[in-house]
């Protein structure tokens, strides 16, 4: 409790401050501060620690080893473009698996595509997924869907330990430090290229171009060493470090899909209507491949 | 300097840590902390505090007022797209006036195109050029140009006073609070109407899609009031609050230009090259008015 001792000898009560401070081993010398009105929950898992925060602004927060993982405010900028990208530019996916993505919000956006008959959660850390529905229900909104089923297994093992399987593989991951590590290795990637089925697609978490550029430049190498076609997306997450995050798009076989091919189409198709989503459109699903110049580089890896 | 007591009565010196803190009015709930090596300047000009610091990851910094103006690691992204995305959609712009923008990037980016005859800056405090000059070069580049002219007075008053005399007018500004408040008003608006040529291009620094919609919709009002095109775009500057800012793009006249028509061919003939730019290019330029699903009320404003 801050006081504040006026001239006049007043005594004055101002009430608390409470900022919650990211800790980011990713970017350690910039530091995003939200200002906090109280913690809902507060735990250490088998795995990590587990804090959800109302914020003053940004809705109610997960943070996971004081990393934030997503907030009301902005979770659906994130969510929808791990998702829908891929679903839309699959010819017409049955099978998803998602990797990490405890708190649902990623499996929430699948559960629209009405041709998806199974959608796999496969998260580590079981007590996320608890948390979540507890406390963060609009995200973890979809998990009485009967399409999904969740695994709480070492994500890396279920792709390697089940071949052909999915159309598509979303990796909606933390960053490469702590239990997510092992999603930013070579033969993650390879077992993910087994696991998908002809023309499946893999999109994974990848960082930020302006910050991250050595990460995503080795997930484009893995790409170019086992996928056919291969881009690099972005979305807009103004909680996320330096407000974007980006994404990568690996598809599987020679007929392989690209991101823009018949996209209005399968729009149409799908049944689903601009109300249906808060960030995701056509014009955001072209806009997110655009890199900027100084990415360039980059382009050697795409195809 | 913190120093910690250690189990075995060791007394160690850690090196000080220095955190700059935004403060920022338009998002009180959510603050930047960017790590600082040292103050290379500091004062309080007649309108404002004008600090220019070393960060460690983001080279120089320039903070007006405790807020965020430029660093040396993300401007490119603001001044490139505030610059560009006018200057390519007009079919010839021969002068141009950059309002606010003491640092010089804005006018460094026009100075790339070789169609332009006269480049105004109107800053407000001739400190911000005398300071950015000093310590910004690689930013307060160009003002050495002989088609630059600075003008130190209030920007709201030269566009009154310079009727039909512009192809091109940047609102390069702070936000609305403090010395650009007035640059946000509707009579602004209405003068730089007028202190266009037929044809011209207004486009001003306008917030975050996320986070200032309000204020956004009051630009586009105005712009809808005055202008026959209107159109809002984005572009992404880590250091901004949520990692985005974005801008109105009015134009004046019933063949006012709109962004994309010839655009490729603009570029070429330009005779500029991909490595004149570190954000935009013709990818970036569309990219950056695909405008997210919650964002859609605006586009009644948009034509």
């Amino acid at each position: 409790m801050k006081v504040v001792y006026r001239p006049g000898g007043m005594r004055q009560a101002l009430q608390m401050e409470l900022w919650f401070t990211e800790n980011l081993e990713i970017a350690a010398d910039m530091r995003l501060q939200l200002r906090v009105e109280r913690t809902l929950h507060s735990e250490t898992s088998e795995y990590q620690k587990i804090d959800v925060l109302q914020t003053a602004s940004c809705g109610r927060m997960l943070v996971l080893d004081d990393v934030i993982m997503t907030t009301e405010f902005d979770e659906f900028a994130y969510h929808e473009m791990i998702a829908h990208v891929p679903a839309f530019a699959h010819a017409g996916p049955r099978t998803a698996l998602v990797i990490g993505g405890g708190d649902g919000g990623t499996v929430r956006e699948l559960c629209k595509h009405a041709n998806l008959e199974e959608i796999h959660l496969c998260e580590i850390d079981r007590r996320v997924v608890e948390v979540s529905k507890e406390h963060l229900p609009s995200i973890a909104a979809s998990f009485d869907d009967p399409r999904v089923k969740c695994f709480y297994e070492d994500g890396a093992a279920w792709a390697k330990d089940h071949p052909e399987s999915y159309d598509l593989i979303l990796v909606d991951s933390s960053d490469p430090v702590g239990p997510a590590a092992v999603l930013f290795g070579e033969p993650f990637y390879e077992d993910c290229y087994a696991s998908l089925r002809d023309g499946g697609i893999l999109a994974t978490q990848a960082e930020n171009l302006f910050m991250h550029r050595e990460i995503i430049e080795r997930l484009l190498q893995y790409g170019e060493k086992f996928f056919q076609r291969r881009f690099y997306y972005n979305t807009r997450v103004p909680t996320y470090p330096g407000g974007m995050i980006g994404f990568t798009f690996f598809a599987k076989g020679q007929n392989a899909p690209d991101p823009f091919i018949n996209l209005e189409k399968r729009y149409q198709e799908s049944e689903l209507k601009a109300q249906d989503f808060r960030f995701w459109n056509p014009a955001t699903h072209k806009a997110a491949f655009a890199l900027p110049a100084f990415a360039s580089e980059l382009e050697k890896y795409l195809a």
